[in-house]
């Protein structure tokens, strides 16, 4: 299958199979797909919370309209935006480029100007909102991973982020939750599994210039 | 390759090769991963403007800073929020759902107040953002299709809203210009493409619960 009929074989899975895990070289993959995924000037405004622990994804749930993926699935992925990102979390991004293409960090200078300037352009709300973008971007990337190992997902904005930073004890990092994934296999008895794909007629979605 | 494979091959292109074009399948299949994104609610609350004149994209090339993707890429793909979200947005999407699913529209209702109290809960600042964000997880799902056809991609964030939603005549359709990918191949020398991919370490990126 490629990547299309595989994205028209996901849907947003409303009930996991509890009892289905998904294999740790799998997980593994969809992990690296995160870490992979872009964002502006390769900041990776956000951090990603893996949940497995089931006490804690109880408290989730109860967060999260008592949506039974937050327990059901195999894994909940929280991606959760950084609200620090200032002047400091550029410089210490810019080491890590230096660092890691092994280049003199002052032949970076223009580039971390140019950032720090994009930063400091921006007010508090909109530096969140840009993080969560960021974050979407990744989910995107996360979601179409998954799709393509064959294993189901369910994109989640219904949750209260304020609860769900005192559960995963984001506030201190630094965080806050914006997304959620949950990843995993599908019951075998979803009804919503069966139900016609509802998309945007392409002459209507699309406008070709 | 598997799609990590390509996500490592892929990277941010500066300098496209602007005699290579997408052959229309393989377009016609980035259209269709686009389409088949996922959105809060189902609603795809964005347009997508294809882009392929040249004349325009003299224009919004000035518009983005002189980024010679603009021009140079095979095509650019505008993602553009609607600005107009509103219970008559929902309820044509209800009816959508019903005709596509063959349902009584009468049986959508329950959803249907779900979503119309999800859409007056927010400000228009706020519903903004969200169909922003929307946007992003195609953007995610785009660039994913197109590194598996091993079709190259810039993400760019880069521009003046406000001259594309002109250009493109958005404001006129209650659209506005988000974000935009370019998509094409490489050129043999394009400096960027030898770069060493720099990714915030999996220690540092993941929290494991």
């Amino acid at each position: 299958m490629s990547l299309t009929d595989k994205l028209n074989w996901r849907y947003a899975t409303k009930k996991f199979d509890s009892t289905k895990k998904i294999a740790a070289d799998k997980l593994s993959t969809l992990l690296d797909a995160i870490q992979l995924s872009p964002s502006s000037y390769g900041l990776q405004h956000y951090r990603v919370i893996v949940v497995e622990n089931a006490e804690v994804r109880e408290k989730l749930k109860a967060a999260a309209y008592n949506q039974v993926q937050l327990t059901d699935a195999s894994h909940v992925i929280v991606f959760a935006a950084e609200t620090n990102i200032n002047e400091e979390f550029v410089h210490e991004y810019i080491d890590h480029v230096a660092e890691t293409r092994g280049v003199p960090r002052e032949s970076l200078k223009g580039f971390e100007d140019v950032v720090v300037g994009s930063v400091n352009g921006r007010t508090p709300e909109q530096l969140l909102t840009w993080a969560q973008k960021q974050a979407y971007i990744a989910l995107g990337i996360l979601l179409s991973a998954a799709s393509e190992l064959e294993i189901d997902n369910c994109p989640m904005e219904g949750f209260d982020a304020a609860k769900f930073d005192e559960i995963l004890g984001l506030k201190e990092k630094g965080l806050t939750a914006t997304v959620i994934a949950t990843v995993g296999y599908r019951a075998s008895d979803d009804p919503y599994a069966g139900l016609v794909k509802v998309r945007r007629p392409k002459e209507e979605l699309f406008i070709h210039i």
